[in-house]
């Protein structure tokens, strides 16, 4: 893997920095303010069906969580849910764009010491501007040759970007905490990939990890990839 | 200018395909809802108000347009306005976002007489899934590189698309009907820009064109370019 690779694509959320438990944090809100109709736990239910729902239409981030929220109350309320609460909605959207950015453990180590040796990029799905926002708050920008922004993590989005970098498949590792999103689409276009798990991973994202392909690596935290390719 | 361009940039809403009609059209369907606490200039002024204060937080796009209409509906009305309503906004944005996408006279003309003798990019602010939704439904999507997603348009973002272009300021054309956009920020780093109007102008973008600069073109319809680059 060391002696092919020349571009080196970073996933963000739960990768890089700390995502997954804002977003549980906000669905527990939530679902504490919906506890007058439903137990949190079907509240939660509901929200996650709501959200892949809209996936097609309003893809990932914040922006859309915040709809999927407000589609949620006025459905499990049938919509009498009063105008205080659709505004306390979009203010825990708001705040969760506000947050700090919590860098995890290791990660600007291995940065720094890939930086010369190949080119960095960050790849991520979502919103654009919510992730040029928490790569600035991060201190992590100086080390990114550029970002990239998949709509959606799919094999033809990444051989799009892998085209995009003028590289082949085989020069191309993934670094990543999603398996469905990080690891099993660059495995089938002949890239390399890595798995560094989250503790936590929102329902949607969870896949089966195959152990065995010869592109593919798991770890268990993310400086034991300087074992691989530092 | 025909010399030394390697890279153009087109904007995509309002000079390769219509956008503005979509969002003023959702913006009378708004007012008309809310013609019950106010008058339709006025909703349209408050709501112009809420989004330029979501700019900074939610940017722009159709799913930041959907919680600036919620938030306008909710002070409007003291928060008394129903979930019904509620649904009805969101059910606007959903509409848009499933609209045709009606190409500009002219456009496939120019893009196919280019795509040989430049590299050519899409350069839109916005949404990347529904820019790339757009770029499909219109069957432009041949003649372009790659998409670039600007988070705002401004000097800082088209100096790291030129790094990341590899080309030199000179060596690159944005053409675009904003101003304030596709013009000002790229004219200032040493770039060279081309305004073609287009009939609706959002009120947030409208700015004065510099006639004065060597490397500024104002055109008339679109296919003026191929008199310039062609």
């Amino acid at each position: 893997m060391k002696d092919k690779v020349k571009v080196i694509a970073f996933d963000a959320d739960d990768t890089l920095w700390e995502n997954e438990p804002y977003f549980r944090k906000s669905e527990d809100q939530f679902a504490e303010m919906m506890s007058d109709y439903m137990p949190p736990h079907d509240v939660n239910r509901a929200l996650l069906k709501t959200e892949i729902d809209n996936l097609p239409t309003f893809g990932y981030g914040v922006k859309s969580f915040v709809i999927s929220m407000i589609e949620t109350a006025m459905k499990l309320s049938d919509g009498t849910i009063s105008g205080k609460m659709v505004e306390k909605i979009i203010e825990i959207g708001r705040n969760q764009l506000n947050q700090p950015v919590f860098v995890l453990d290791g990660v600007e180590k291995v940065l720094k010491a890939l930086q010369n040796k190949y080119k960095l990029v960050m790849a991520t799905k979502g919103d654009l501007m919510e992730q040029e926002g928490k790569l600035e708050k991060s201190g992590l920008e100086q080390y990114f040759h550029h970002i990239e922004v998949l709509s959606e993590k799919k094999k033809s989005n990444y051989d799009k970007l892998i085209a995009h970098l003028d590289v082949r498949p085989e020069e191309f590792l993934m670094i990543g905490n999603s398996v469905r999103s990080d690891i099993l689409p660059v495995l089938e276009l002949g890239g390399n990939a890595i798995h560094v798990p989250f503790h936590t991973t929102w329902e949607y994202e969870k896949a089966e990890v195959n152990l065995d392909h010869a592109s593919f690596h798991a770890l268990e935290h993310i400086e034991q990839v300087l074992e691989l390719v530092g």
